[in-house]
């Protein structure tokens, strides 16, 4: 495991009129600051990325469709992925300074839940061309 | 509009990949602290209710679906609606000591994600059967 990420199993409460899915307390592991919530919709085989955040932790949760996180650490040039999905429900924590792409794997359109520690500033992220960083999204 | 109750319009930032769905700022109006963020299911037709905080402020984002939230303030004895979806996409902050029950108004379940100012704790919160709250939730 890439040192800092974190993978936090999530309770899902099942109830005839819809589930609970819980995503994140402020005592969980993984919390520093609340800076902001926002949604991500990845589409059918799309993909984000890449991007490394300097200054936000991000919690990824997804409650619904099927999503695939690579993070990549540059100084070891380590990939590692994880599949995302209420039915492998679990709380991904990011801390800064690692390359962070997605891509949607299930036939309708994914949602990523990130909670951030900081409001979301283009200038605290460094942007890179998918093509960039020498990683197979086609294999399985 | 009830007393504290705060409708407040959220952007979606269209991508081809898929959008980018705002839901909570730390400077935003309705935020106080972050207690617990979590997703309640709604199936279609179904129900949750009536539920009274006396601790918690809710704020209620409905990303996927479509889901109507009622809300009843018992003084005054005045009931108010809010019909929440991705295509009519805001926060609703909803204060201490009202009313809440919500409905799946679209043909799959509904999700919402609730980002509240204190952990959930089932002392802090009154139920009372959905029968007992004169609402009528088969009405347009």
């Amino acid at each position: 495991m890439i040192n800092g990420v974190l993978k936090s199993p999530l309770k899902i409460v099942s109830l005839n009129d819809g589930n609970v899915m819980h995503a994140m307390k402020n005592k969980d592991q993984g919390y520093t600051q609340f800076g902001e919530a926002y949604f991500s919709i990845i589409n059918s085989g799309a993909i984000k990325g890449w991007k490394r955040h300097k200054k936000m932790v991000c919690n990824f949760i997804v409650p619904r469709g099927k999503i695939k996180v690579v993070i990549y650490e540059e100084k070891e040039k380590v990939f590692e992925e994880f599949i995302m999905s209420p039915e492998n429900y679990f709380r991904l924590t990011i801390p800064t300074n690692l390359w962070v792409g997605f891509q949607g794997i299930h036939a309708e359109p994914s949602l990523l839940l990130n909670i951030a520690s900081i409001e979301h500033d283009t200038k605290e992220a460094d942007v890179k061309d998918l093509e960039l960083l020498e990683y197979d999204w086609a294999k399985k």
